[in-house]
């Protein structure tokens, strides 16, 4: 399963639910939930106490079966430290699990559902941290099913609950529901038009947390954005979500305005440089992440505004994913290449998957 | 047969002679011949004289029949106030007269053969400038053919020669034989590696003119270079035309060294530039002139290179005819467009040849 994980393009959860029609399900592309919990009794995972790691990791172990009864998926414990370097960083490519977790340290698991819709981290900040992701605007759904995780792991061992404060964790900035929700969303219209540092600054005033899937701000790359909330105490899980959700659809309704804005604009300078992108990512011989990115965005919103054919409908969530570096490496199959053949490797790969 | 001179993208004398393999023919597009002539006993052109300037016309119409007699072609008389702006605007585009004789003048006329081989101004500066176009490195042909015509209408009127001094012109620096020999040169490869601006510092330093065909010296769009005699006087003809034929085998050369070094260098680096340049032609809905000339100097080196497929031999010399702006107006069928909208049809011009 960890070979399936790695090596296919795209997670299942971030497949299209909806192939061809709905425009929203373009913009938002993943709802993600993610609860942070520690268990009773032993030290947090930055004390470095070993005997305490290691309680955490056979535990985590231990409920394996727990978890499958739970919600019917395969679910495999991943010890970190026996993946390579590559390895690792394609599965923080792939958002199964944070940048931190990169790094080769003992006690370190990942336990993964087989169709990567949960992702248990195992001793990254808190003893565990259990995402759940789906396709779209869904984090209802995602918050049924991290609650239903949450309650099948508690069944086994207990949590540090405080009646007071809630969930206790490493960081006193997730204590309370030690929830953080967040969507993936697609804004290149926004972009374009320049309307998104505006928005950007509204939402983080609002207090949530607007960052670049890949680069940080204003500089996201492909016009991927992660906005998630901050506030963990004094709001229930129910509460923050419906909150976020407003937010979200305040912003997809603000892109689904910039591109009614792009069609009645000049639409011909859009398709040019939405068919220069076309023919760039078909006919490069070298492309940068970055470039390819970006062009990548271009290619989906002409695709969204009917300029390009539908090309398929996950070319773009898959190029997103194939492009990045490491998991480049691995489909090359080879663990270190430059940053001159992995461009040239990459360019290779994009005109292929357009081909098709 | 103005028609088809006005219509057709390519004169006969511009097409491929050796469509596919001969790199040389690539790279040296065409040679031209002018001589520059005045008729015995009546005023220059620039004295504006009426009687002389019409004198000058209807003898040049008079002389239709023995320049079919000459060289076998069929001649017509095109008298340029009867063209609209547009009209004498693609003669200029298609190196067939002056951009002065742009302007809308009385008594002015081109007389041109039927495969456009040879076109006479009458009345630009001089009485009469013969120019004679091959198609590759023919100077010496482009000669012998324009001595042909010259002495097929010397037959009939007399020039104003004299013994010491060879034929008489309105500008002294024409004096002597009158004539100016050029060749159009594609150096694309000289240009890429910088190589082309001491060149033509040499070439200019040893009395030859270099421009650009369209845009001046270093800016030569497209990377096209007219390179031409200057001096006329204590000089033959046949000895002007060896010496410069010398200069132009040294550039030839020169520009196939700088090919073998893009061969042997980043090679990758070219072939991305080459594709990416293809793929903007093929795909862009807008393109300005300039862009356009650039693209496609890119592709037509690919071909040369083998890095895109020989598309077709004449692509490059017709696009670079048929994107110039009133050329274009005229193949739209609008006497005037605005920039933009040029740019939208050259754009559609350019995919719709590529696509054939």
């Amino acid at each position: 399963m960890l070979d399936k994980i790695l090596d296919e393009p795209l997670s299942s959860w971030l497949r299209s639910t909806d192939p061809i029609g709905d425009i929203h399900s373009h913009i938002v592309l993943s709802s993600r939930i993610r609860l942070a919990r520690n268990f009773k009794s032993l030290q947090f995972t930055n004390r470095n106490h070993e005997a305490s790691l290691k309680d955490v990791e056979s535990r985590m172990r231990g409920v394996l079966g727990t978890l499958k009864a739970a919600d019917g998926r395969e679910y495999s414990n991943i010890s970190l430290d026996k993946l390579s370097d590559t390895e690792r960083e394609i599965l923080v490519e792939k958002h199964l699990m944070s940048p931190q977790m990169g790094q080769k340290l003992p006690y370190r698991s990942l336990v993964v559902a087989d169709d990567a819709s949960v992702a248990i981290m195992v001793n990254e900040e808190d003893h565990i941290r259990i995402q759940t992701m789906e396709a779209g605007l869904h984090l209802q759904e995602a918050l049924e099913h991290a609650l239903k995780i949450d309650d099948a792991i508690e069944s086994k061992c207990d949590y540090a609950f405080n009646e007071r404060y809630g969930y206790l964790t490493a960081c006193p900035t997730n204590v309370g529901t030690g929830m953080r929700a967040s969507a993936m969303l697609h804004l290149p219209a926004l972009a374009m038009t320049g309307r998104i540092n505006r928005l950007i600054r509204s939402i983080t005033q609002l207090g949530y947390s607007v960052r670049g899937l890949y680069g940080e701000g204003s500089q996201a790359l492909g016009n991927i954005y992660q906005i998630s909330n901050q506030v963990t105490m004094g709001i229930s899980e129910e509460d923050t979500i419906t909150q976020l959700q407003k937010v979200l659809e305040k912003l997809v309704q603000e892109e689904v305005k910039a591109r009614e804005a792009i069609r009645n604009g000049d639409f011909e300078a859009f398709e040019d440089r939405v068919w220069r992108a076309f023919g760039t990512l078909q006919y490069a011989r070298r492309l940068s992440g970055e470039e390819a990115l970006g062009l990548l965005s271009d290619v989906q919103l002409g695709m969204d505004l009917g300029v390009l054919p539908q090309h398929s409908a996950d070319v773009f969530n898959e190029l997103v994913v194939t492009t990045r570096p490491n998991f480049l490496s691995k489909y090359a199959g080879k663990e270190s290449m430059t940053a001159s053949e992995r461009d040239s490797y990459r360019a290779k790969v994009v005109r292929d998957r357009l081909a098709r």
